[in-house]
């Protein structure tokens, strides 16, 4: 055996799977008093927010959930929904994270389809999922999410969250995932016609998407995040983990609404938050009455097309500064960002917002991205004119379609992930 | 097979093993006429640094190099440094960088030990490594660095540097790592009896603690780092590799002298250092009319013992924020960093500082430091008083020892690297 590889294997104290995970126990250990996350009146410190997470993840073992078993979730951005993102994953079990606004019929489809076992559900939501729980056959447990920052709705489960955790030993399950490569997420792409696709994440990509998202926003201790993105898309493009990676302060808001959003920055000190062009949009024409001032800058990311310009310049009056990052739900969002070029400041703001969007440069935590001509696969300018079709490879790619190998083969054909 | 491990295997598409290396393929490819290394009156840009090394992995393949072959070089911070760093690790041979500050009997040690098979020399150590050749039977081909900025010494090998790399491909050579696991790096500990220790780094624990680097000191895009640190201490700390991934500026020294520290400062802008506490001691108490003044701070991360306060105070009145950050050989360089708890300022100045070295924080890149009790094993505070060893696990933690099972099994006891 070559020298460099004789007596040197994998051990405890040199080798450990990579999961997002970790952040938690890091972050618990290392600053538990900090305030880590912020919901109404209510408030948990990190040492409480690990507990809570384990004390889910132990009263779902309880109920015989474990290793590769799925768990479902309606909610809102909560701290339950971050309660969730580490909970379940901490068993080795898969968090399906249901867009809030699909319809039953879909939700049923997806119920059936990811073969959920339990079913945390925000009572808000109580109506969809009522019609949608009447359309299947198979029966998971149901808890209610009971979250005093919301009204109406009704209790449709054996129980509800509190009475549930609180059962659970508040020790941290140890031992999962025993791989890297193990499931931690699965997330239905709402795809224009025929039945969604179940995208499935896995513990290692979680893990960098994160750490290139705290690097990419310049996320540390100081900061605060604001919830703006739901959780549910892309599990919060990997900020649920990446704003604990950070030691940072999660600041939950149920719904999206500009009064809210800039009484939430200026109370709590807001210096990041995420958010597709619609919310910057919706921000940017709020009435000024509602704009309460704040005199820091919030770093503010989008996704998607660009915004207009006149939103852009809109919101940098208001004290945002926006990036802009593209991915997709097979990326575990942000897969680029943009980095602003030298001569931009010179060009006129239609201009510069339209560059914006489309030169990207991907994430240090991925292998690469290009613009390909998919017949011949050979790079094409990423100019947004050149035909051609964004190409992703690297270890933020998503295991690949759940239950569904054609459609995985197909958007892996050549070694890349095909954006479509 | 569970649902969530079926035909959802590793494609080429979603994974890619971790390697530093390429931090340095994405930065030539982003930014690619960015100031990737100063050097006196030289300057490469992220393509010309990719380039370079390339030229150097391709030569050296030419010459029968490849995975698992010990190249070793006897180096001061120049760019060859850096290429080495990134060339040889390209192609899976191990880089094997010497303290200049060793004799000539540790140098024919560790180069017969370590089975180098090729060894770059800069011109100003021609004397101590004529002496270790001499004193060895294994004959490695030798490459003369013959830097501009350096007097004195003599060529010794067979070629030098830029003509050697001059005849090899510019192409980067694909394909290595085939495992993160594989050896990148080794790196002699000097203990105070017996042979030195080769520490065997993996291509896994380097692009993750470069990451941890990256984002503990907030490297980024405009960050201009000076190797006031030697290279050859743990691969540069992993910075190396960190200061790449962030796309930022090196900016080389060949000798840490307090005048070419302060104007390189100046005139280049520096925002980044590390060093040892000597280092800091040195600056600070450096002539006045040496001190060229600067308008920005630099952010210096130091490690080992805590530097007193009064160094600590006169490198803060001279423009440097100092940040503590503990590590070894064995981990890759800095494990944990001393976050600054809101009490501090409170202090008086000698009892902050010694807060500084001993209240340390283990990176979010690895998996978890304590002080324990090496007997029960069980955890003692972190107080610098309790009797105690500080003891790490995770993936920033090297391969083992090479050739020395015995004292991989003794350091790696229990599961948990002792730092002994």
């Amino acid at each position: 055996m070559p020298i460099f590889e004789a007596q040197l294997e994998k051990d405890r104290a040199n080798f450990e799977p990579l999961t997002p995970v970790s952040f938690l126990r890091r972050a618990a250990q290392v600053v538990p008093s900090h305030t880590a996350i912020i919901h109404g009146q209510r408030r948990y410190s990190y040492a409480q927010f690990l507990e809570r997470s384990s004390r889910l993840a132990n009263a779902l073992a309880a109920r015989g959930i474990g290793p590769g078993d799925c768990v479902a979730i309606m909610g809102a951005n909560t701290p339950e929904m971050l309660e969730a993102h580490n909970g379940v994953p901490m068993l080795g079990a898969v968090l399906n994270s249901l867009n809030i606004r699909l319809d039953a019929r879909t939700i049923a489809f997806i119920l059936d389809h990811g073969e959920a076992k339990v079913l945390l559900t925000d009572r808000a939501f109580s109506g969809v999922i009522q019609e949608a729980l009447a359309l299947i056959e198979r029966e998971p447990l149901v808890i209610d999410i009971d979250d005093s920052e919301s009204q109406g709705g009704e209790l449709l489960g054996e129980t509800d969250y509190e009475t549930f955790i609180a059962a659970g030993a508040g020790a941290f399950p140890a031992g999962q995932p025993g791989d890297e490569w193990q499931a931690l997420s699965l997330l239905y792409t709402s795809g224009t016609t025929g039945n969604p696709k179940g995208c499935v994440y896995h513990h290692r990509g979680a893990y960098l998407n994160a750490l290139g998202n705290m690097s990419t926003m310049e996320l540390n201790r100081e900061s605060v995040y604001l919830w703006t993105l739901p959780m549910f898309h892309c599990d919060g493009w990997t900020f649920t983990w990446a704003v604990t990676a950070a030691l940072a302060t999660h600041v939950c808001l149920r719904a999206v609404e500009p009064a809210a959003v800039f009484s939430s920055i200026a109370e709590n000190g807001v210096s990041h938050m995420c958010g597709a062009p619609i919310v910057m949009n919706m921000l940017a024409n709020a009435p000024r009455e509602v704009k309460t001032p704040f005199p820091q800058t919030v770093e503010i990311a989008t996704g998607g097309a660009a915004p207009p310009s006149a939103v852009i310049e809109a919101m940098e009056a208001d004290g945002f500064h926006v990036t802009h990052l593209y991915g997709l739900t097979e990326t575990y969002g942000p897969a680029t960002v943009c980095i602003p070029q030298e001569d931009w400041p010179a060009l006129a703001p239609q201009e510069r917002s339209s560059r914006m969007a489309r030169q990207g440069v991907h994430y240090g935590t991925l292998e690469n991205a290009s613009v390909k001509n998919p017949d011949t696969m050979e790079d094409v300018p990423w100019d947004g004119d050149t035909f051609g079709e964004v190409m992703i490879r690297g270890n933020t790619v998503m295991k690949g379609y759940l239950k569904n190998a054609d459609a995985t083969q197909a958007a892996f054909a050549g070694g890349w992930f095909h954006s479509g």
